[in-house]
């Protein structure tokens, strides 16, 4: 196999520091061939996991962990003021943040001192330590702007982080190494790689390299990256946390135990180790670990001495240590007169053999879809606020949707009772920037009619029909916002309980509408949260960056514009075919499913099957323990199983609005494949769950679509919405791929879309929350829609409860929208500009 | 049941203070009605337990349990400087001298004036917090004095403590209290109390009172004591510590989870239970435990809200709290006008049914001798050193002794590789007290005989017959020390390799001397460690604190001065008697046990029958799971078997020096009893181990005397080897006794003897080291000497190793000297005078 790494002399171009801190402050280290060891005090502490943001924050629960962020940061800034020479990093602004606002004036000074000094640097500097697989590019930046806005706006340039800082997470995503180089970041630090990468990297010394993460930007998205030689913990045997029980350096010659001669070579022999992997003589320790530092004396005092004792031998040992930041070793590394390897890849998937982190990419789709779905409303209220002059900062917004980026919190991989904490901070926040888009849309409206101020209802259960306005009020104006730059055609699904409407547009157009009965499905998903009998659907027209309002009143009377019926059509021997303007579907008539998509644009046409499955769950097997968790995919066989038979009763309805399929798979499983006049798309909408787990069996449902295209194993997933990667099935670009798990460890992360192509025609699935992904077979494309585990710390992952007004975890609603393309991808890309 | 608890109004007599600090630092309190609560901020610290005194005061081995001293104090320093109001305790000295030692100049004068502002209080201030059951008064005063003198030379007056401070002791006794008193404390307090007992003082109000602790000395040994509500940790939710899972104070409105309402509301609640315990409007809660603050943070932080939030509704509440001490609170006790309850006898055993801490009194018995040993080095070597005017102070020595009284060593309850710990500091103590006798009899010879300077062997091992000096040397002499008021005769054996010798006295006369065999069970316990085949026996007489100095020389030829043989005699069907001047002991010809006892002197003969047995040890039952443990006795029935037969080989042997006779009880038990010519007192010598488990039963080993004395139910035993108590069977004397253990409930500490007697006779037992004991039976008295337990923590508790050059404590040799006098007791009672 021949490896696709490319060597060229890189220099790291650091960034100009107007203060006298950043890379000023950083200690003077030794030349060749001293090796210096950078300590970098750290505490990585997830902003929400085994217990919720506040629990973690203010030490409650400890119960269930261990850990309280204040203590910490009392604790750390106690210590600095112990000794100039003495660093910290600090990197979730969610935390610092709530701790900031509690300290007084005294405090404060004391800390800005610390900053200024660079005793106390950030690191990331993020609200969150982003996941970078389940996220979407807007709410990473979003996350990283409200964290960084915050250092900016209380301790000026000083505290700006040049470092981005992303230890824990996942997996690395390439768009998000590019977002870290427009945002100004210097390098990024992480520990998780793949296991065969890491060796390989080790064995190379390239560990560290230069990562051009945007083709498109150039040179503007490169960005240093280091992999850590490990982990993000401190070498075996130095951790001095309470957590931690290594023996402390025990230097009073008059009590028992004097252990300062064994300490210091231990250390030196390790190190000496350690820098064959790297390129420089310098090499970085992170000195902490997850929720570190609660007592930093523990730190400091026995890091101190460390330092002294083995400062003391460094001419005999030529090793020097000395306290550093990641922005200080990288200053180090710039200095050294090396040549960088070079990447253009992704550090997708993360993992090792039979351990791949490729479950977290779809875990909890509930929240991952809330997520979403709050980010838009994010997007939304700051350009109606922008837009309209009035309303405030959606601070609790802000602060919900940088916590909810968290790597282990759009992953699914936290508590229930902590995904129950995310979902109602969703909701609050979502709640505060309605109000926002309330306040802004009604100022609009004065200014263009003069009316009184209003107040809207939002409806944010139409995807389970709820809405308590339109099922009850016989007359209400319908407002859309459209936040895109262009117009659209949208339709509008309204739970009623009426049969016959008068619709008019905003020009007063009476409007085409349909009223179909709400379906089994949703009905079984919304319980008694709502009664609407039928739901309403109507074409919305909103111009760019605009809004329409739409009059509805209901008639007593039946009128013309529900002038053609619906109707219902069992599926029987024929085949069935739906269609709109541009496409049409056809369903095979013994089995129900799709059987083909034709472009009539384009007049391409692809037989594609599609079809629902399952991968059994491994509990973990002689081969090893692992098993299928919120992190890991592990099915147990590479054949996934029929959800739930091969043929499926249909029902068809035709319409001069659209035209729908709806599949009934049994009980936990339907879909409705429908196009809307106008659209260029197919929308299929299922409705998973709750999965049946009597069996005693974890299952991993997927959506698949089989087709004839000769895609030749290669596939294409988005990276955080943004960037395309191209990916092929059993191979790694830089290091070589051992098939040990040909599902598992050929999935991807699933931002936006997933496609396949050959040389004429390109098949697109969209969706609308993250889901891990593959091209198993070709012609195939399959996505992960909702997984339910049985063995994983007693409980199962899937059981977002309705905290959060989000409905019912268990039952999963999504939507994928299909397109079939003549062979052409279009790439958008938005540059971000550094002053 | 009358209970014997006279009250009378007695107030504290506070000791004036000649500092600002002390009582003069304590914050002003409320009056009536309002409820005062002192928050008394504090740490346990266990001078070795579970770990090293060493390792516990670095933090080191923390996989066998979290603790560091080293930052505890470190901790809690830097908070008490965050706010004036903050107050704490310490007690350890033996932990505090370690950390200040370590402290720089700029450190030390924080902590000097933290201690003279109050703010850093000392509580107890001994060494250790000493155990009050198996500890010897002299090493109790040097274990509290060498703390706090360490107080007085570091603070001065400031850091006097002014309360005792008891709090983990498990039982309490009459002369701890007296030397307390004398001692110039003002008070005690402590948490393990009889649980009966403290269920009546709950509902009486008598948790506190006052103690008249001496009838000889009266009120100079009056000292007030207070026993806790429940134990001395925190009331329950309110732990604020890093090893305490209580919810922290949570007041920040923006954040969820805001909590003060409910910790005001449940705090004020709990307080008001309490409060119908005591008398005052004052209630001291110990805000700590074992190893608590190490970070101190957590503990203030905490604190200080629950003050703020708790006064912020003092007018609705009636409830005040406010940062206190021990002596604070004894402040406030004295200003109240209440009656205190009083009390004579003593707070042993401590326990409740099932579950009776008498154990403790036994355990390890290898080590309570070896202790014993070292403080007779330690009060030797300082009256050497007194006398001779030269040699240092014994620190080595000092620190030792101070930490083996801890009530986890000198217990035996603590774990094996900390006895061994224990025995080592013991052993470097000895050899550095022997060094200070050597340099002082050297000093004192030379002034008497202008020698050059001599270098003494010291024999530490003659209890097993090994010292090398003796087997090897032809010549050699014998220098004895008396460090008594009173001349002495004592006999003298060396392990020697000849079987004659001349041995001349200091006025160079000659001395009788005889040869004898060493026997086959001190072979079994010396193993390779020394090869005499004889043992050389003289006698010596010594001087009132003074020695003597002996030659001996082995003779090739028999000399007359061995004129009399020994002679073997078996037993047979006649009774063998022994005697000398004063004691004659009759052997039952048919079980070859002891038989009788006669005084010759006064005439009095008593049947007194001796023998062995054993106590089979509960390992939980279906009534209670507490099993016997190295702190609980609990036999698993009321009757001791007998160990191992009720018929027993004899030798014996008679000469003009002595005469004995040898008891082979069979593998792991033998006795040799003895009557030295001139001695008032036969020595029991037993040797009892190991004791064999391999039927799966602990074994709890007793000597018991029985006679026809008709002590109904009454006998004595001494309080730390001053006092004397007397015990009932079956009773206690200020609260009603449940007869639930029969056994174990009857049993308490005997520091150097126990006694019964009736209206004509007294048999004293006297013993070499604490042992637990009583008389169980009218006319019986028993004596625990040795157990093993096989189901405590997965190990055995009895295997003191080599370490500490003091044997193999799976057998113990143990030394019981038995007097039979007419009825009259003489007791000594030393007074210590406050100037």
């Amino acid at each position: 196999m021949i490896l696709n790494i490319s060597l060229a002399i890189l220099l790291i171009q650091l960034q100009e520091v107007v203060c006298q801190c950043g890379y000023k402050a950083c200690e003077k280290t030794k030349d060749n061939p001293v090796l210096n060891i950078h300590l970098v005090p750290h505490t990585h502490d997830d902003v929400g996991w085994l217990k919720t943001v506040d629990q973690y924050y203010y030490g409650a629960n400890n119960s269930i962990q261990h850990a309280g962020i204040q203590y910490i940061l009392d604790s750390v800034v106690g210590l600095l003021q112990g000794s100039s020479h003495r660093k910290f990093v600090y990197v979730e602004m969610a935390f610092f943040m709530r701790w900031w606002r509690q300290q007084n004036e005294e405090m404060r000074n004391i800390i800005k001192d610390l900053v200024n000094k660079g005793q106390l640097q950030f690191a990331g500097g993020g609200w969150s330590q982003n996941d970078e697989a389940a996220t979407h590019y807007t709410a990473i930046i979003d996350n990283m702007a409200y964290g960084m806005k915050f250092l900016k706006d209380t301790f000026g340039d000083c505290s700006r982080p040049l470092v981005a800082w992303q230890i824990d997470v996942f997996g690395h995503s390439k768009e998000q190494a590019a977002l870290f180089a427009m945002m100004g970041f210097d390098g990024v630090f992480f520990a998780r790689i793949d296991a065969a990468d890491r060796l390989l990297r080790k064995a190379d010394k390239r560990l560290e390299g230069m990562w051009h993460a945007s083709q498109s930007l150039s040179s503007a998205a490169d960005l240093f990256y280091g992999a850590f030689y490990d982990h993000y913990s401190p070498p075996d045997g130095f951790c001095f946390d309470i957590f931690c029980d290594d023996q402390p350096i025990q230097d009073d010659q008059d009590l028992l135990d004097y252990n300062v001669d064994e300490r210091v070579d231990t250390f030196v022999k390790l190190m000496k180790e350690e820098a064959k992997s790297f390129q420089t003589n310098h090499i970085m320790l992170t000195m902490g670990n997850d929720f570190n530092y609660e007592n930093a004396n523990e730190w400091f005092k026995n890091m101190d001495k460390l330092l002294k004792y083995v400062n003391m031998k460094e001419n005999e040992t030529n090793v020097h240590v000395l306290y550093s930041s990641p922005a200080c070793y990288l200053y180090a590394l710039n200095q050294a007169d090396v040549t960088w390897s070079s990447k253009t890849d992704d550090f997708f998937p993360y993992g090792s053999p039979f351990n791949y982190w490729t479950g977290f990419y779809t875990s909890r789709p509930a929240l991952k879809g809330y997520i979403r779905i709050a980010n838009k409303v994010l997007q939304t209220c700051k350009q109606i606020k922008a837009v309209s002059g009035v309303g405030a900062d959606p601070v609790a917004l802000k602060d919900a949707i940088g916590i909810v980026q968290h790597h282990d919190a759009v992953t699914g991989t936290e508590k229930q009772h902590v995904a129950n904490d995310y979902a109602k901070r969703l909701a609050i926040g979502i709640d505060e920037g309605q109000k926002i888009e309330n306040d802004g849309i009604a100022q609009l409206i004065k200014i263009n009619a003069s009316q009184p101020s209003l107040q809207f209802e939002f409806c944010n259960n139409l995807n389970i029909s709820i809405c308590h306005v339109t099922e009850t009020l016989k007359m209400f104006t319908v407002t859309a916002y459209n936040p895109l730059a262009y117009q659209v055609l949208k339709y509008i699904r309204l739970p009623v309980n009426g049969m016959h409407y008068s619709i008019k547009d905003p020009d007063d157009n009476t409007v085409k509408y349909q009223v179909v009965e709400v379906t089994k499905a949703t009905q079984h998903v919304r319980k008694q949260r709502g009664n609407a009998s039928h739901e309403l659907i109507f074409p919305v027209n909103i111009p760019a960056v605009g809004f329409s309002t739409y009059t509805v009143t209901m008639d007593t009377v039946k009128n013309k514009y529900r002038n053609l019926q619906t109707r219902a059509v069992h599926a029987g021997i024929d085949d069935t075919t739906i269609s709109n303007n541009h496409l049409s579907l056809t369903f095979d008539g013994k089995t129900g499913l799709l059987k083909s998509i034709k472009n009539m644009d384009d007049d391409i046409m692809l037989p594609v099957r599609q079809m629902f499955y399952w991968y059994s769950s491994s509990t973990g097997d002689i081969i090893s323990d692992s098993s299928s968790s919120p992190y890991i995919f592990r099915p147990n066989g590479t054949k996934p199983f029929p959800v739930f038979d091969t043929t499926v009763n249909l029902k068809v309805f035709k319409s001069n609005l659209f035209e729908e399929v709806q599949q009934e798979f049994g009980p936990g499983l339907s879909q409705v494949i429908r196009l809307y006049k106008g659209q260029q798309h197919a929308e299929f909408e299922y409705t998973v769950g709750p999965i049946p787990f009597k069996d005693g069996l974890g299952k991993e449902i997927i959506s698949r679509f089989d087709t004839s295209l000769k895609n030749d194993g290669i596939f294409y997933t988005d990276s955080n919405g943004r960037q395309i990667m191209k990916r092929r099935r059993n191979h790694r670009d830089t290091f070589p791929y051992i098939n040990t798990d040909p599902v598992a460890g050929n999935y991807y992360p699933i931002n936006t879309k997933i496609f396949i192509k050959d040389n004429n025609t390109q098949l697109t699935v969209v969706t609308d929350r993250s889901h891990g992904g593959s091209s198993i077979q070709d012609g195939s494309l399959e996505i992960m829609v909702h997984r339910r585990l049985l063995y994983y710390d007693g409980g199962e992952v899937e059981a977002l409860n309705e905290t959060g007004q989000f409905g019912d975890g268990l039952i999963i609603r999504g939507d994928l929208l299909v397109t079939l393309n003549p062979m052409q991808i279009k790439t958008f890309q938005v540059q971000i500009k550094r002053k």
